[in-house]
């Protein structure tokens, strides 16, 4: 039989939500922003979702969700009602495939990386695109593979850190902490900004820290998770990369030169690979806070980094029979047995005698998991089976 | 990578042997003998091997122990050396199967049964062909769907009981017990026979028991496993069905009277679908030891029944990566995982912070089974997944 799925509400919270259609009431509704563009990088592979996801069908790629839609798709939809334009920055392997999937982004606004240079490249050459064709532009920038269960609040969220990005701040989007998780990074949140309403400063960003340390700052109160949203003048990021990253900031000049040109190929191909590797975390984000020109806006909506089947399976509900399934066609039963997750495949599945256990039949391999082991994924994709 | 796979030696066992080759080595070795007619029923699905085992593809037709000889095969091959012709007894929609895999056996010696009638009536059919074909001989009956470790010693003791069934006696060759298993029916064993050698009296044969039953059985000594191998001869055994069940005798006494004539496939849907559904336990062995009519041969062969996984996997060594393969081409990665037990399957598997699992990879479905749970397996064969 096939499940449907729905997002599990987590009993302590009273907001109903649904995933992933958008609904336009208020505070998230509003026009399009005319001079703000989105800018989804689409990169890594979210080995923790072996074999779901493979280097050569990367996380953003998948409906993991089951909901018909990806996690791109999702993305794209959801910046929809806020951007003027959006731009995807992927790998030149995904290229075909990001386009099949969002064909409202146009060719000239879809960059295939020819190799991958880590984050700060990839949006920088976004905001020199940008700063080339337009000038002057608010850009936002949004992971392809999050899952966000209110759109609303998200976008009310963007709205606010649009608006605290035209005093010149490089603005993240932090978001509420739920549990005390050592999976993330944490902006420690400051005083609030006059001139920025919703806004904070931020004195530091702090790497992924330990379980007692997670523990500490969520007790602590004053600490958001990172998860690498910004919000920012092209201009401004562009002048703290000149300063911070030169090197940088004069390939992705040159290529954004000729972007819209028919040396777009040859210039990306001759001087991308060039660029340094490196975070915007570390090239811009902690430099420029230390500097006191960060600003964060706290985010109070529902957001998933799903960098697991354990946190994927908890965000859905089980069918009546006990099982829940994620894209799964083919019949599961289950005898002696609770908590079973089945993922994906077209063979009938029996699970006897076993609890709390994951198990995914993808087109080139099977993974059968401990849900309590649900990290140890990646050693079992990074082991080339 | 392929594994290769080896018989376990039990720790407190002193005897090599290996499987499923036969050595010609003494106390089995001998000539053929010519009175003698080995009869193989191959029924049964063997459904706590599902979905290796199905309807359509059942244990005896089925390379379990990965040597790249089915069962069925072994059996044949297991008493060649002994018997002067083979007579093979299975269902109908295995006919052309069991042909191609025992070429050796001629078609006239392979009984198609139009539909099951349990095992008195496959073993009477065979033994009222031999009879009409040959007048009296001894057959020896066995299962198609066994596994025995040494062919020798089993040999041994099929002579044995070839010799007790000239004195009128029918022999069933019993199992020294290695464990209290409530799996297996028990034989009491009674005084030695003076006129037959190796063989004992046969007080009662008792149902499979409880636990604590089989405790106290295997405490006493006096009891051995009934592993339904049956040594008579043809006139006896059809001289106790003459008078136990008529029915069956008439219907297989004129089914075997056409057998080898044009007449033979209209007799057989005539006269075969009337024939009463009998255990040869209930209807021979049971009535004609409480008459003193039966002889047991206990054997000191390596013997198992190999009804679930678990048992299977414990006839196997595990590779050098403690894995246990089974008839799997596919590779297999662990991860935090012991005990695992990997049977068929084309596709990678990795099995991550899970103990003791046996995985199965059917073409039509998938099996995640805990060792602990093997005989729960039925309950998934049976729920039409």
């Amino acid at each position: 039989m096939t499940g449907s799925h729905n997002i599990h509400h987590a009993p302590d919270s009273s907001s109903a939500h649904s995933l992933p259609h958008d609904s336009s009431s208020s505070p998230g509704s509003g026009p399009v922003i005319d001079d703000f563009i989105a800018v989804i990088p689409a990169g890594g592979v979210g080995s923790r979702l072996w074999p779901l996801s493979q280097p050569h069908r990367p996380k953003f790629l998948l409906d993991l969700l089951g909901t018909g839609t990806t996690l791109l798709q999702d993305t794209v939809t959801r910046l929809a009602p806020l951007a003027s334009q959006t731009i995807v920055v992927t790998g030149q392997r995904h290229a075909d495939a990001v386009a099949a999937q969002v064909p409202q982004v146009p060719a000239a606004n879809l960059v295939a990386e020819p190799t991958p240079r880590d984050s700060m490249a990839a949006i920088a050459l976004a905001a020199a695109i940008i700063q080339h064709r337009h000038g002057d532009r608010i850009m936002g920038s949004f992971a392809a593979d999050h899952v966000i269960g209110e759109p609303d609040k998200f976008r009310a969220a963007v709205r606010i850190a649009v608006s605290a990005a035209r005093t010149g701040k490089v603005v993240t989007i932090g978001i509420n902490p739920t549990e005390a998780s050592s999976a993330f990074g944490y902006i420690a949140q400051g005083a609030d900004l006059p001139d920025a309403p919703g806004a904070f400063a931020v004195r530091e960003f702090t790497e992924k820290p330990d379980p007692e340390t997670a523990a500490s700052m969520l007790a602590s109160g004053g600490y958001v998770w990172n998860a690498g949203m910004f919000v920012v003048s092209t201009a401004v990021l562009l002048g703290h990369l000149e300063r911070l990253q030169p090197g940088i900031y004069a390939g992705v000049t040159e290529i954004a030169a000729t972007w819209d040109s028919d040396e777009r190929q040859a210039s990306l191909e001759h001087v991308w690979p060039t660029l340094t590797k490196i975070a915007i975390d570390h090239a811009i984000a902690e430099p420029v806070a230390a500097a006191g020109g960060v600003a964060v806006v706290p985010g109070a909506f529902d957001w998933h980094d799903v960098g697991d089947f354990d946190s994927l399976a908890g965000l859905l509900t089980p069918d009546a029979d006990g099982v829940t399934r994620i894209g799964r066609s083919a019949a599961v039963g289950t005898f002696g047995s609770s908590g079973v997750v089945a993922v994906g495949g077209t063979k009938a599945l029996a699970v006897v005698g076993i609890d709390d256990v994951v198990i995914v039949e993808s087109d080139e391999a099977l993974l059968v998991l401990s849900r309590a082991a649900a990290q140890e994924v990646k050693a079992a994709a990074a082991s080339g089976l």
